[in-house]
């Protein structure tokens, strides 16, 4: 910080990028009356300096070298925007390293390497904030770490991937089949052209691992977030679960049991009362369960250029007000609870399944028996003919609390019995307690 | 602060206080590893010492005197939990004249003397916070002053009281009157023995004053919301409302256009699809639009004993964090715009209308000519013969945008006209541009 200016090195200037160079300099009366200091960008990092781009900056901003951002002594804060784990990784060990401050929107990064890079910003007396990382426009980094401090989390359930909220709600909405909204998302460029991190449920885990690390005191790996995403999704999942009152969204759940905890994507059957089954398109949302506080949510734009930008500006302001005090790197609470993960006996949900069974007497009758034998009882059961016909029936079932191991049990069992044909579905309830 | 240790000076043991006792004391480890300190409640304010209480505490930690908590040299902090303007006031302006932080959840007294204290806090370098004031367990204070510091907020809608929610919730759903619903909340407890703050829309505005000081960086005055409550609203105007996709909420608008500001609170219909309209029953949540983010929305409890207490220890663990950074009062950024208040002329906003007219030919087209003269112009229009029939029909209109001193000249006017029998209800209408 020189002459009451900070100068900030901008790493990527593609959307989001774009992004903080419109309220860098748009907002400049806003972020000195906020901070007392200038705030204005000295560099910006990209792979090509001859690409066409969105927004005009001067030439002399410009450059494809790290370390004129890295090791130029003017530059007090870098602001990665460019995404990936390398080159990005080394970038911010280095300007950690060199002790600038890092603000960054990058999940696959903080959920795969938060635990080393936040280390290494304590041990310089760096600032190291990550806000846009998860759900773009909502400020839910900070609710979890300042808004509930006095409070021990138990739940947390998000809506946190806006590609396949999209996907599912049009599906749900327009009764259109999954490839046909994928290739419109592909299009109006809310699904990129290859889908897999998102429709598979990687990114959603990424920030469920971000979230739960925060809420619930651990170090949380990304391996440790068990995966399921929605290519399998079919409209009569969608259209059954309507019929029953559930809304079938892509939800990542972290969840708190005493010590034991449980973090997992999948999506989800939720009970059109929870507040998290309206949230429709591409908004995202984090709904978020305390002892005290009980029920909260909060609701926003997950992704896009301004949206994920303000998240990177306002993480800006925050270090900048503390280069003031001169008090950075010293706010942070490193994970201080031991992580106990509940084996799959101890993670307990309901369940939805959907069945092709023989159309013929008693097949309900030993189907619940077996169910029983496993412990495993019936909230709601539904059976009618398939629409083929051919001596087949369709059962579609919502189970009581059942612990996963028993319901991976009775599917095996389920599979080797003669006149169960097929098992179409498999779907955590949610919701409905 | 002595031997890591602080203690805190509690005024107050009703609902909030009794929480804030809970969570300090059950809460203790989780305290320290984010504080690095013990946090102790010192000694307790209460008007009377022998009165039956809802926890039991060591009665040395009790008294009356306020200048034991005040005055006493170990107490660090004083939390203020009594409400009500004085003596709080003065109390809490002797804690800062002491170099005591504080913590308040008393929004009548930051709605009406906020300014005056904030400055007091200022000078003496001490924090004085107080997210429980708006909306109990959800952290939108510190969403407004930090989530969003890089962005420009035009628009902060919320359902900032739950008494009036939870009122206007059983009024839609159950089709029941306002006085039984009434009767119902003060015997469930959550309406007073005297609702008027509460059903008058005065609750609500004081915390509308509190969110658009910070939205919008402007020092608003409690007697600049203008403010109207839902003790006039009839069955008739929540079914009108419904038939024609609206719900019926008492919506505190805080908005923005370039400079010119309007903040208010009104019984509102709401369009359905905005997500405020489903917030049902005591809870609060407040939307907030800004230029860069968009819409988001919080969600939560609005008040209850741990919801509040919740907020009320989250600053504390913020003033702890700051005394051992030596920064407190240091974080606070004054109102630093020119506040512009909207004349009448200039605030928009569609409205709903329903009038009982004379049941004869031509009285429409006299009508919407009238209306038309004021530039009013409608948008929908329902007519039927009213329920006692007589020759009398009722007109329910959604106009276009129109000015909000257009509304009022149209009104006189049509109080004059012979035809018209009688002006039932006027709403304004949100959330369908």
């Amino acid at each position: 910080m020189k002459d009451h200016k900070i100068k900030l090195g901008l790493m990527g200037m593609g959307t989001v990028g774009t992004g903080v160079i419109r309220l860098v300099g748009g907002h400049q009366e806003d972020l000195f009356k906020q901070t007392g200091v200038e705030v204005e960008i000295g560099r910006i990092l990209v792979q090509d300096r001859n690409k066409e781009r969105l927004i005009s900056v001067a030439s002399d901003l410009i450059t494809d070298d790290p370390y004129r951002l890295l090791h130029d002594p003017d530059i007090d804060v870098i602001v990665e925007v460019m995404g990936g784990i390398e080159p990005a990784k080394s970038y911010i060990l280095e300007a950690l390293e060199q002790g600038k401050h890092v603000v960054t929107a990058n999940k696959d990064l903080m959920a795969l390497h938060g635990a080393e890079l936040l280390k290494k910003a304590a041990e310089k007396n760096c600032d190291l904030f990550y806000e846009a990382s998860v759900a773009g426009g909502i400020p839910i980094l900070r609710a979890l770490v300042e808004g509930f401090s006095s409070d021990r989390i138990t739940k947390i359930m998000g809506i946190v991937n806006g590609t396949t909220n999209y996907i599912l709600t049009k599906m749900s909405q327009e009764g259109a089949s999954y490839e046909d909204v994928l290739k419109e998302a592909q299009s109006l460029g809310y699904a990129e052209a290859d889908p897999t991190s998102d429709v598979e449920g990687l990114d959603a885990a990424r920030k469920m691992a971000i979230l739960s690390t925060l809420g619930f005191h651990v170090g949380m790996n990304l391996d440790e977030v068990s995966c399921k995403g929605i290519s399998q999704v079919t409209q009569e999942d969608i259209l059954y679960g309507q019929r029953l009152g559930y809304t079938l969204k892509l939800i990542g759940i972290a969840k708190r049991d005493d010590d034991l905890i449980e973090v997992s994507v999948q999506p989800t059957m939720l009970k059109n009362s929870h507040p998290l089954a309206s949230v429709n398109g591409v908004f995202n949302a984090v709904y978020v369960y305390g002892e005290a506080v009980g029920e909260t949510m909060f609701y926003g734009p997950g992704a896009g250029e301004l949206p994920t930008a303000t998240a990177v500006v306002s993480d800006l302001v925050t270090v900048v007000k503390n280069m003031k005090l001169g008090v950075n790197g010293r706010g942070m609470v490193a994970p201080y609870k031991e992580k106990k993960l509940k084996s799959d006996d101890e993670v307990w949900a309901k369940y939805f399944l959907r069945l092709i069974v023989e159309d013929k007497s008693g097949v309900l009758a030993q189907l619940t028996t077996k169910m029983a034998e496993e412990k495993v009882s019936l909230e709601q059961v539904i059976q009618h003919p398939t629409k083929d016909g051919k001596d087949k029936a369709e059962l579609i079932m919502i189970t009581h609390l059942s612990s996963k191991k028993s319901i991976s049990h009775i599917l095996n069992e389920l599979e080797q019995l003669e006149f169960v044909s097929e098992i179409k579905s498999v779907y955590r309830v949610e919701g409905s307690e």
